[in-house]
């Protein structure tokens, strides 16, 4: 018997980054153990393989490192939601609120259909802000949300309440900036 | 006996993007299509399954899509190389030059180490300037760059040429912008 790989182990703690008092939780080490990396696909994968998931999407560019192979390793289809101007197809946008201003997520039209059960990634939830905006962009096509699933979750923001309603999966959690 | 698939047809052909006069690849019917997704990663590794890479890296956000399952294919670390102010760790920088004004990429200086065999990849060969500055990165760090894989070359510009001396593929070629 071999011990369950701690992934959160895996993760490197970076003070004041990127300002003063935030604790970066740096997912570069994971990425970098292939095993660690693969485990973490596997978990997501596994909370899902009976949910008949048609599509994987996700925000870029760090949702795109996980969405990808969860994608293939559950024969789904894999979305890219962008930041405007990168998409060149027809486009549903989502505008949505950061601490000062506004920002905007992008998806193809066409990238899911009604009927189509979507599974978002995301390598952090904090805010939920940008999980939310891939939601509605998703929902925006006909499609429903079978889940929100994240690496790391910041519990002590109000990220899992913003999505409320969705089944919110996270794999290594921090309760505060320590 | 099926014929093989033909990754060229899930390219979609958008004229005037970004800009006039510019036939754009557009790679998402080919992401969302599991079959074609699995297909492009198995081509690529199994042209580099023999050259011990320990490492496979990519330029943010769309060489990501790729370099993330072909790392876990390969059982190599996954290497993130990012613009500016985006990594948190301490960093190796390289600036290169746009058709007006200048851009630049990061890695980590532990990203990848000396003697480290790093394959590096992008959905695209066009200039060759951002994956020159992701070969540079990986050479500061003191590692071997063992191949560009690319899903799409644009044979009519000169990106091979600028990447002289690196073994490059490229699953789908254009010649010109039809």
């Amino acid at each position: 018997m071999t011990a369950p790989l701690d992934l959160k182990a895996c993760i490197r703690n970076i003070p004041d980054f990127p300002k003063p008092g935030i604790m970066f939780r740096d997912i570069t080490p994971l990425l970098g153990n292939p095993a660690a990396f693969r485990e973490t696909i596997r978990r997501m994968a596994d909370h899902y393989r009976d949910e008949g998931v048609t599509s994987v999407a996700a925000a870029e560019a760090r949702g795109f490192i996980f969405a990808a192979p969860l994608a293939l390793e559950l024969n789904a289809a894999f979305v890219p939601v962008r930041k405007p101007g990168k998409l060149p197809f027809d486009r549903h946008a989502f505008e949505y609120e950061l601490e000062y201003g506004t920002d905007a997520l992008e998806m193809h039209t066409d990238a899911v259909k009604a009927g189509d059960r979507v599974l978002l990634v995301d390598d952090l939830l904090a805010t939920g802000g940008t999980m939310q905006a891939c939601a509605r962009l998703a929902e925006q096509c006909g499609a429903h949300v079978v889940g929100c699933a994240f690496v790391v979750e910041l519990t002590f923001l109000p990220g899992r309440r913003k999505l409320a309603g969705y089944d919110v999966l996270s794999l290594i959690q921090y309760a505060d900036e320590t």
